[in-house]
């Protein structure tokens, strides 16, 4: 399966991306998706308790598992707007249904930007219009473009397989330099395909592409109010519907997969202010849910991440935060490897040269191995380096 | 009480602190605290699963609830140092026993510095007989300079009260600058007195005291695994065992507080690279572990840190680490007030003059107070901002 660096959109979707007047840059601030036919719609929300308007209208939406289009703006989040802020996440809604001639239902709306400022609605109900008339099968990219606050470059990339003699593609474009920034770097995937798939299959295989990609990546703990994944089938190729027993279905969990994956990968590598990107592995926990949190204590310890930046093989602060991470520890059965040389063997330093180690810090990429040695759960995040350019983005 | 400034000890203690070659800056590197007559001690240590070598000698010797010294050294924690670790750190208190004429299960160990590294037992076995010659009424202020390892300044307090007609002294010194760095900025307190204590009444009033100073401050999140508070009472001061229902056993337990506070304090002050020390209050909250659980998130977050940094009032990643926080939280009954500026009312920003909060923002300290609006838990931590300094530090 070949995974492709454009945003060649699937049979059946057109996309835009236009600078319609939020952002005093000049920047692209708003972008438009949809699908020509119904389209079998999945969708993850952040689980933070504070939720944006938006995201509590895509909620509603999403129980009917259908929709026809993503309206988004950039630049602010509509979150903490009360009553207002749900009206106009409805009101976009709306303008962008009448302008496309479908029901307001069928419209999923997402924001992100700052929290806390009415969205300016004059500007957007007269970017709506612009974006349904910009509409394109090649509008990918600008679409990505339109999602973009904090991001380095946009984010998009895709690729197809075949089903039923016939060509599935999916894409997925995404916004993020942070898991997850709420002021500015929300977390924002949206992923198409044409393929055919059944509802329940959708949302089953989407949670198990999230779980597996922007779930394990971590720019600085933070988790957004505004982090929406929307995924949209439309059926366009032609295929039969997919399901678990298809012989199509394991391409296409690939396929969703490795989109996800590689969009996860784009977003931390265009982590906040970070110049490298760490892959903590652990293995031989007691189950696999302390290897996840002990893998999430390391790759957001403050100290192990300043460490990581100043290419200094301080395994000392990685055993601490394992020590004080909720999954069990026992110190004695602790192996450390970097780049699969051994730092550290049952809780004892090795004879490893630090020169070596140093070496292997000073990467723009690199795994830490952590074997815990009290059973079999394994896990793994993706982190990256703390910097000064991440406190001057941030400020 | 008047707390004051200075490491005047109390009756029957000596210090002292020295350069003793651990240290290739020829700073100062180890410290010693002696007892003339056995005391009574009680003991609070880190509840990181990785213990250092000398917080595991200390925790079996603390369970007799006595002793007669304590021997630290700074520039090296002795962790992660396995079965030698374990032997050095019994051979420093057996070094020290014997030098004091004691035994070494009255001599309690502590280190401070970079993990994963032997110590040099010859420095040390040549340090102690010098320390044991230099101790005096007068080296409380020595030996605070012994602990040090990235505190811009010792830290030492005492303070003093009538019980059965004597004055009783309670001193205090510490060192840390961050709640709390494992390799360097682990956080060790010696508090001494000449009240005479029971020894479950000095435990309790020690971990009360901890509870409401050193567990009060937060400056990256971080747990050492050397971390240790250390009380000895040894009863010079001639007066009666204080325990509860004793008439001076409330101005003993504020004594032991307050002191225990103004080092919490300067810590916090003294945090790697923070320029402001910010109280983060949460009232309202449905339980008070709730409300700790939520002032921690606020003022642990990096986002929320690095606004600090920049003076900027972004209430929104407040709202957004709250909910993100365990602790329950209603976003429309959340309110935020800085120095008692509504910022926030009912999940919505108020007309408060952003130029107002910023000029909060950009005070050395100022308090920002959380009202979930929920129940009655209520709870606080101390938190600092996040510069550019403190990656310098832990590069």
């Amino acid at each position: 399966m070949k995974i492709e660096n454009d945003a060649t959109l699937p049979s059946g979707f057109r996309a835009a991306g236009l600078h319609v007047g939020l952002k005093k840059s000049g920047a692209s601030d708003m972008a438009l998706l949809v699908s020509d036919t119904p389209a079998t719609v999945a969708a993850v929300f952040t689980s933070n308790q504070i939720k944006a308007a938006p995201v509590k209208w895509c909620m509603a939406r999403a129980a009917s598992r259908k929709g026809r289009a993503v309206v988004i703006n950039s630049g602010n989040a509509n979150c903490c707007t009360g009553e207002k802020g749900l009206r106009d996440a409805a009101q976009m809604a709306e303008w962008t249904a009448s302008e496309l001639g479908v029901k307001a239902s069928d419209v999923y709306v997402c924001s992100t930007g700052s929290i806390g400022f009415d969205l300016d609605m004059k500007t957007i109900g007269r970017g709506i219009p612009r974006l349904a008339e910009a509409l394109s099968p090649q509008g990918g990219e600008e679409a990505a473009q339109g999602i973009m606050t904090t991001d380095n470059a946009p984010k998009f990339v895709t690729t197809s397989f075949k089903a039923d003699g016939k060509t599935v593609r999916v894409t997925g474009i995404a916004k993020g330099a942070g898991m997850i920034e709420p002021n500015m770097a929300t977390m924002l995937c949206f992923l198409m395909t044409d393929a055919a798939v059944a509802p329940s299959s959708l949302q089953k295989a989407l949670k198990s592409a999230v779980n597996e990609s922007f779930n394990r990546i971590s720019v600085d703990g933070d988790q957004s109010t505004n982090d929406t994944v929307l995924c949209f089938a439309n059926g366009a190729s032609g295929s039969d519907s997919l399901k678990p027993g298809h012989p199509g279905w394991a391409a296409f969990e690939e396929a969703l997969l490795q989109v996800a994956r590689v969009l996860a990968w784009k977003m931390i590598r265009d982590g906040e202010g970070a110049d490298k990107v760490i892959k903590v592995e652990v293995t031989g926990a007691g189950t696999a849910k302390d290897a996840e949190l002990a893998a999430r204590s390391v790759a957001n310890s403050l100290l192990v991440k300043t460490s990581w930046h100043g290419t200094n093989p301080k395994w000392g602060r990685v055993m601490d935060a394992l020590g004080y991470s909720p999954a069990r520890v026992d110190e004695s059965k602790v192996s450390i490897a970097y780049d699969g040389v051994v730092a550290v063997r049952n809780g004892i330093k090795t004879k490893a040269s630090p020169d070596r180690l140093k070496k292997i810090h000073s990467q723009e990429r690199f795994t830490i191995t952590i074997d815990l040695g009290l059973g079999k759960g394994a896990s793994y995040v993706f982190g990256c380096d703390c910097a000064h350019k991440y406190i001057d983005i941030n400020i």
